[in-house]
């Protein structure tokens, strides 16, 4: 997991954010590191509550038949929706870009055979941080929280 | 959960499968027992390996506030991915239309206080017992099985 890879999701969810969304981005990884998919959060732009950045991500790789040597790459923790993606598919990895903010299932994930790697970045942290200042009821709208 | 709830996602899944695609049906029922949302899994129709019935139901209901009084009812027992969606959504029940042909994480979520109810529908069954069997390979493909 090359840590260089976040790059990718960080400016899909600045794209997000840009576009007037809630920045998290993600990006699906091949194993020779070639991007597959990439995407973020589209609740607010699509008024799509299913599309997480990392199923936007994976839904814009297209059909794949063996998910085993990717890597999914989320600028956030991801939630159990996520999570269970990834346990279904059997993608290989998941490289997070931080999990201050927010946690999920990526223990579960871990426990289960995935390879899981937390980064702490910090331009992860600022966007969650402050977007969650700003729009707690939409953060909370996005994870299922009932305010 | 009123077992006649099944007739909707059987439609849907019928649907599906008259377009081509694989025969998984679902909707979202509010506390009334009104359709807030429904679909099919769209994987060959769109080539969108996002798209299985149940995230497809909830796409369509679109964005709401709270899901703890809804149901997600399944032509097929929920794989890890929509058991996650239901998990994080904090969607109260699940009502199952057979859990004979696949198996995937509705015991976790009747663990974690999901009401989860599983009706052995023979015409469940038959839908999913023919099409598994002239289609293998898109039905591993649907569920991450590497052949």
């Amino acid at each position: 997991m090359d840590p260089s890879w976040l790059d990718v999701a960080i400016a899909e969810a600045r794209a997000g954010l840009a576009s007037g969304g809630i920045p998290i981005g993600a990006a699906l990884i091949g194993p020779d590191g070639e991007v597959l998919g990439r995407g973020h959060n589209r609740r607010v732009q699509d008024d799509d509550p299913s599309a997480h950045g990392e199923t936007a991500a994976f839904r814009n790789a297209g059909r794949q038949r063996d998910y085993r040597a990717t890597t999914m790459v989320t600028t956030l923790a991801p939630c159990w929706y996520c999570c269970g993606l990834v346990r279904q598919f059997g993608i290989g990895a998941v490289l997070v870009g931080e999990a201050r903010t927010f946690h999920g299932g990526h223990d579960w994930l871990a426990e289960h055979g995935v390879r899981v790697r937390v980064l702490d970045d910090e331009r992860c942290v600022a966007l969650m941080t402050a977007f969650v200042g700003e729009h707690p009821e939409l953060w909370n709208e996005d994870i299922g929280i009932v305010g």
